[in-house]
């Protein structure tokens, strides 16, 4: 076997984070399309009665037209979870809701809880770097266990770093099921490949993560939103 | 460094396939709600005349209801090209379509052109296989030259196996950009991990590539659509 480089680790590692996202992104590409149809069946009724109502007909297009919308700009999100854009920043604050946001469904269905107390925290990180390294890590501490845990986040900016921390402690979920259908686990390994190539340092034990972001001092808008 | 295995070469290859399909992948994914917004407007100013028709009305919404069904379609397709349909076929002729379809644009862009002679060759493949592998044969050959080139395609059945082959000609374009922005090349190295998984051969040199792909005998219907 031929000597593999570093760039090709770190790729796998990232392929493997994606597929284990892709029914989320799925679900964000589509959430806000399904909508449209429910409101043109109404629409398509309220043109049948004998005096149509013209401002309620007006208010279920515009409404489609705002789903629409919405659904062009998180398709355009989601696609930056495979192409990241180069230079994008986020709130910590941001990133972990967003993080949680894709993973949310995936844990409570493993029988896991995420309690987000990071709070507010307003300091600025890579936004690839926050949404790669903190997910991959969720994905890890979770995939290894053989039992279901709670999972609380918490932040703590100081000195123009932000630790994150994921404490985990068991529970007593038995409405959960195993992570069979998954594409693979996500290991150490992936995590450490993802968090060397964004400058994000990672330490880890049974019971507790330590994701530490170097802060960024924002010279452009905060959000790329 | 720790040994690499097969399975994270292969997920490498499968991640620089990714990131170069990428652009193409978020056009698909837009494609179909661009026109929703240029309907509305004419919908929303045909909702103020004086006497409004509602039967143009009515078809107005019933295109903008057709695009955002059409675009969770889209949506959904795209995402098999990020996690694969197991079992999925399609025929020949139906994966080299699509192929192109997401392919065109970059090749036109680097001055490639690519024409389709593989006619309508009915015989059933795998459609993760000649998804992935088509595609990162025509960007593993275009890659590699420093000149941009043309392609043919050509698809020739037997035995219950199809070969398809790439053949690639100097051609005199001018209007051309080279490939700086995209992620990576992809390499034969890439080709090779993808083929290998997806059981399909590959042999190539500077004027030909052949792909052989083994038939499948449908046990289900021919398309998954």
């Amino acid at each position: 076997m031929d000597p593999i480089s570093d760039a090709i680790r770190l790729e796998g590692a990232r392929y493997a984070l994606l597929r284990r996202l892709a029914p989320s992104m799925r679900h964000h590409l589509v959430v806000n399309l399904q909508p449209i149809g429910m409101i043109y069946e109404v629409l398509d009724k309220r043109l049948l009665a004998a005096e149509p109502q013209l401002a309620q007909i007006k208010d279920s297009a515009a409404r489609m037209n705002g789903f629409a919308r919405a659904a062009v700009q998180s398709c355009l999100d989601v696609m930056t979870w495979l192409t990241p854009e180069e230079g994008a920043t986020s709130t910590v604050a941001e990133g972990v809701q967003e993080c949680m946001g894709l993973l949310n469904g995936n844990f409570n269905f493993r029988g896991f809880s995420i309690a987000n107390e990071a709070g507010a925290c307003t300091l600025t990180v890579s936004r690839p770097g926050i949404r790669s390294v903190l997910t991959a890590c969720m994905l890890a501490c979770t995939d290894e266990r053989s039992r279901p845990a709670d999972l609380v986040l918490r932040a703590d900016a100081g000195n123009g770093e932000v630790a994150l921390t994921i404490a985990l402690a068991d529970n007593m979920s038995t409405d959960c099921f195993p992570n069979d259908g998954a594409y693979r686990d996500i290991t150490w390994a992936d995590v450490g490949a993802i968090a060397a190539a964004e400058s994000i340092g990672v330490s880890h034990d049974e019971q507790l993560v330590r994701i530490t972001f170097p802060g960024i001092i924002p010279t452009v808008p905060l959000t790329v939103d």
